[in-house]
């Protein structure tokens, strides 16, 4: 995110010096270089709009925005006088063209309110992942009642095709305008956000003005009809529960009616999905708010899937030369001062334990600590590494209450968490070793769709500890491992490293589309460093080194991977980990008894089995079966009491027919062992690129 | 333990209503009535000696002291002079015995102390469950070269047999000697500990006034020669670290010789036994003062040891009907206001963190409301009963930091905990296969020596949640089932419940004697109340009903259990448990490359094994196996190479000869798989009584 930022910065720092002297100057060549490889001249002072129509009615047709020198711009953007120029035009297929015109339809959705309410204080309206939303304060409250006149609005207004102008002023004269329209939050924000700024831009269209960094499309006839109001809800000025409240409308748009017609369907699948309704319909976890907020309580059902899990990854882990340790949830805060933990990320933090004797002990954000503090438990020999310490360690991080959600979002989590040891010659093999674990483990699961997203340091920020060079070091060590192994759609992002090293995250996209931020490998050359923890080993030359040390969870926490797990299997989870695997339902009191031996025996197999031996149809026994997804049904009737046998009722295929108690226990057990995922086809859908929001706010 | 201080107490307030006047007054008969059913008859003022004397000079010789009416008396003390009175002579042969001679032995030390040091102040000199200690404020500091002549002044008093004189005073004459007697902290105590008390006692010996409540033996030269002094350690003035610093000497005393030097080589048994030794020494744990004293950071092979433990538990929990659930580690303060546990229990336990939002949470100090809540998640059934919730759950508590010990005495532990919540007629069943449980468990872990104590409430303390006819139904219920299963040396304890309810606790004792107080059942008809959690299900009469619970943890906690487990087994862990099981030697590097794919295969195979592969005498690999307590060495040499076997060497028997790959590897299998316990019986040595100290003191 912040790179991108960083580079409309530049941009308009650039167009600030550029644009308006630039008309009245003597001119030279403007030579333009067009990804194709091709080139045009213009002696004449040009907008992108201008090398777009140049080019051909088509694109000029097709153009959304431009990426001048790498930079987004308006099609209004007059390009530089003179020189070389590298220009990309976007159009409507280009990946960011989406967010372009949603936040274009934002603008227009917030013209419209006003239109039809009197009073509205705008405050921010950025983009999201799949929309977008703008914040107001009102006199009277909106309600979904209000959504059609809102979009038929809109729908005037593209009608209307008014230009999108951009207008930059001063920060003093911004000021003045934002007073005369009686935005205070404007005025808020210009004053104390963006303070460090010479400049500010505006957008126009028709009567509406918006402070706004841009881009936009050329004018509100390129929305067309593809938009949606979607909810609304209550949300503070900055995020700040002590602030204003104001509402929120979220939006989405797309430049098709068939995209959004998609998405709706699949916003309507996710509501089927979420793993809050369906962590309550079946039993799998609660929050309860005597205990807190985010912090999960796992019922008895959702305890099986998560420990069935772990005992999967005990075993990978033991296979990989892993080592198991236990760790206490808290430590004392002086261990934090030492990993830079604390007082650092206090704001996401549990307050700390302030005992009468003096000690201070902190709820661990994190497990780093404790197991650097085994590794220095005893010398280490070069022999010895490199030492892999695995823990399912829970740490607690106080996240702001407004984004707690179920289990995606919490307050208390238990990673799968391992720290690495190792000399400078291990780093690329254990590194390599650990991405290739967590796509194995990805794979077991069906995930098999995710990119990876290398996470850099931002050299600007001041959140992370160590020096610069360590910094290029471990960065470049880590694209140089990635880039080896050909990492689905790998991209580089600044400012999304840890705050002691650079880090590859897994994005995995589920069945119906979605991105999660799952599993992460992270390179870490300053907490063992002397300023920190100052770790070493004894090397071949009988002197001291100091080792790397890797961070890496590949399902991330227990919690929000299930949480995802749940949504992308619809609740319907493969066998293996089903908390319940086999129901047995009989037909009528004829074969209970022999019902009631055919359950003890799945039990005594190890199958998580129940019995529905109920006086009631055995129609409504396999709807209720259907309902709560339990993968197999074993329908016994007097038939298979005479014989031996029962008669397998599949969830996905239906009646499978009658198989010995023998071949179905080998059959079920089979499908166990191979860890078989059998149901996400059903809701397959192309994965979409989504961009994650606020990127057009200042 | 304030079962026997409330006895004494009404002993003492008889005894001072009686004894002075009854020597006065006209008298009637006192009529004994001994323990063999026998009685006598005394028309004279008679005192427990006197009873002695007139049954014969063989018992007078053996009278240690005597217990009337079920309390404690001195042999000097007088018979009540008229009517029916109970007496048993108390002889060295008899249990409590040990303990009257060690408080005796104590005063005669602090006597020698203060004959050989000057300005000595007396603080608490209590017995403990392996012989006593007194704490002394001194100017010279005490060491271990003091100890000779501080025996050899306890000898020489012994031997100037000093009687044992006791002296009732009222409080403030008893003020007025303390302070005549320079002794301050015996003023301070008697004015604020022991300010309910019109009159107290004190104990002479010769020159030597000490305040005490008793009993004593008859004289200093019943003390014999069978004593000595252990060791010196600091202390504080009533455990309070902000209180004046004081030397704690440790000593103990038997009647016999044999018994003392017994004694002693099991303290040094123990030494060598030592937890935090093995742990170190086999890298089992470590404790780190940057995470805090009494947090366990289990180290790799420690935590082998652990999962291999619970693993079997969970087994165990499956197969008697039990669910797991993961809750939290925190919980928001009003959750433990409603339990009780807070603020009643904050002395043990982390403060809370109080964050910015106004939002308070504690470390939990148990799982019992975490796990309630999830009962409350739903409604329930009588059909849904026993609903039965296991976790291995961790929780805090601020043990003050003088009482920390290793992984015995810890702040943060593992509880292998669980609760039932059932009907009125299930709780019998469902305690007892508690129970049941609990001593499968034990039996395989080869602690087959354990007495169960029942504790009750202390009627008199306020520190106890419920109405009193609840108290008397659970303890009512909890005494008729134990007694109904013939428990070993069951015991009731007033004093010892739980906050919530009476419970049975396994006191075990481990291969060298020593007990140790390790799973525990407790009983709970409070928290399910309305007073608190208003639990509910819905009986067969569909009317709400309120269930009773069951807190049970067979082991205890993780941290204690098998801090004891390294000490019993003297960290010579059975197969099963064993961090590492085999390793592989190699007699050359003739058979290396075999020796190594022998490893590769047990590996496969499933066994925790390493190689010894170094170029030294195979009698030195065969040492260093040996002092790693690994349970069995494979070794290599040419001739297993060329015939595809291995040599098993068997920690405890040597030799054991050439076998083939697969019977070797089938042979630890089936060890394995019965979790076959060999070892202990080299140190089996006889339960001893240990009474647990400080019940001579106020």
């Amino acid at each position: 995110m912040r790179r991108r930022q960083i580079r409309l910065n530049s941009l308009y720092s650039h167009e600030l010096k550029q644009t308006s002297p630039s008309l009245s100057l003597p001119l030279e060549m403007t030579n333009v270089l067009l990804p194709d490889g091709s080139q045009r001249h213009f002696d004449r002072p040009v907008t992108c709009r201008d090398l777009a129509a140049d080019i051909g009615a088509g694109l000029l047709k097709a153009a959304v925005a431009a990426v001048v020198e790498g930079d987004q711009a308006d099609l209004s953007a007059p390009l530089p006088a003179e020189g070389d120029v590298r220009v990309r035009l976007i159009t409507k297929r280009d990946p960011e063209a989406l967010a372009i015109l949603r936040h274009s339809t934002a603008h227009v959705m917030a013209q419209a309110v006003m239109r039809l309410h009197k009073g509205v204080q705008l405050a921010f309206g950025p983009t999201t992942a799949g929309g977008f939303y703008y914040d107001f304060a009102l006199e009277e409250p909106l309600s979904e009642e209000d959504f059609p006149a809102i979009e038929a609005e809109m729908a005037k207004i593209v009608k209307e095709d008014l230009e999108f102008e951009r207008i930059n002023k001063p920060r003093d004269e911004a000021i003045t305008l934002c007073r005369e329209l009686a935005q205070e939050f404007k005025v808020e924000h210009i004053e104390t956000g963006l303070s460090d700024q010479s400049h500010v831009s505006f957008y126009r269209q028709g009567e509406f003005v918006d402070l706004c960094r841009g881009v936009h499309v050329p004018s509100t006839g390129m929305i067309g009809k593809a938009f949606k109001l979607l909810s609304v809800a209550g949300a503070y000025w900055k995020g700040d529960a002590n602030r204003q409240q104001l509402q929120r409308l979220y939006a989405t748009a797309f430049f098709d009616k068939k995209d959004l017609q998609e998405h709706l369907a699949r916003l309507e699948e996710a509501k089927k999905r979420d793993h809050r309704e369906l962590g309550k319909r079946l039993d799998l976890f609660t929050i309860d708010q005597k205990v807190g907020s985010g912090l999960i309580l796992w019922l008895p059902k959702g305890a099986v899937i998560r420990q069935t899990l772990e005992d999967y990854l005990k075993g990978e882990l033991r296979r990989r030369g892993y080592e198991s340790v236990y760790t206490p949830n808290i430590g004392r805060v002086e261990l934090y001062e030492i990993s830079g933990h604390y007082p650092y990320y206090s704001d996401s933090q549990f307050a700390p334990i302030d005992m009468e004797d003096g000690e201070r002990y902190l709820l661990k954000p994190m497990n780093c600590p404790h197991h650097i503090m085994i590794y220095k438990a005893k010398p280490r020999s070069y022999r010895d590494l490199p030492v892999r310490l695995a823990e399912f360690g829970t740490v607690y991080r106080y996240e702001q209450s407004g984004e707690l959600n179920g289990m995606t979002r919490v307050r208390g989590f238990t990673q799968d968490d391992a720290h690495l040891f190792c000399t400078e010659d291990q780093v690329a093999g254990e590194f390599r070793a650990c991405i290739e674990m967590t796509q194995e483990v990805l794979r077991s699961l069906g995930m098999d769709r995710y990119r990876v997203r290398l996470g850099f340091r931002d050299p600007t920020s001041d959140k992370y500890v160590g020096r610069p060079e360590v910094w290029d070091r471990a960065e470049a060590e880590l694209q140089a491992v990635c880039e080896s192994m050909n990492l689905p759609e790998m991209s580089i992002e600044q400012g999304e490293a840890a705050f002691y090293g650079p880090k590859a995250d897994f994005v995995v996209t589920d069945c119906i589309g979605r991105e999660w931020q799952l599993g992460t490998v992270q390179l870490d050359y300053n907490l063992p460093s002397k300023d920190r923890f100052d770790l070493e080993y004894i090397g071949p030359d009988n002197t001291p080194h100091q080792p790397v040390m890797i961070h890496r969870a590949p399902l991330g926490s227990m919690e929000r991977f299930i949480g995802v797990l749940i949504e992308h299997f619809a609740g319907a989870f493969p066998l293996w980990l089903a908390p319940e695997q086999v129901r047995v339902l009989t037909v009528s009191e004829k074969s209970e008894a022999y019902g009631r031996e055919v359950e003890a025996k799945l039990k005594e197999a190890g199958l998580r089995t129940t019995g529905d031996f109920r006086g009631v149809k055995l129609g409504a026994k396999i709807r209720d079966g259907q309902v709560d997804l339990v993968p197999y049904m074993f329908v016994i009737g007097e038939k298979d009491r005479d014989e031996g046998t029962v008669t397998i009722r599949d969830r996905l295929e239906g009646d499978q027919g009658a198989m010995s108690f023998d071949a179905a226990v080998a059959k079920l057990r089979e499908e166990i062992a191979a860890r078989t995922v059998r149901q996400v086809a059903d809701a397959q859908a192309p994965a979409v690129s989504l961009s994650a929001g606020a990127e057009n706010e200042y």
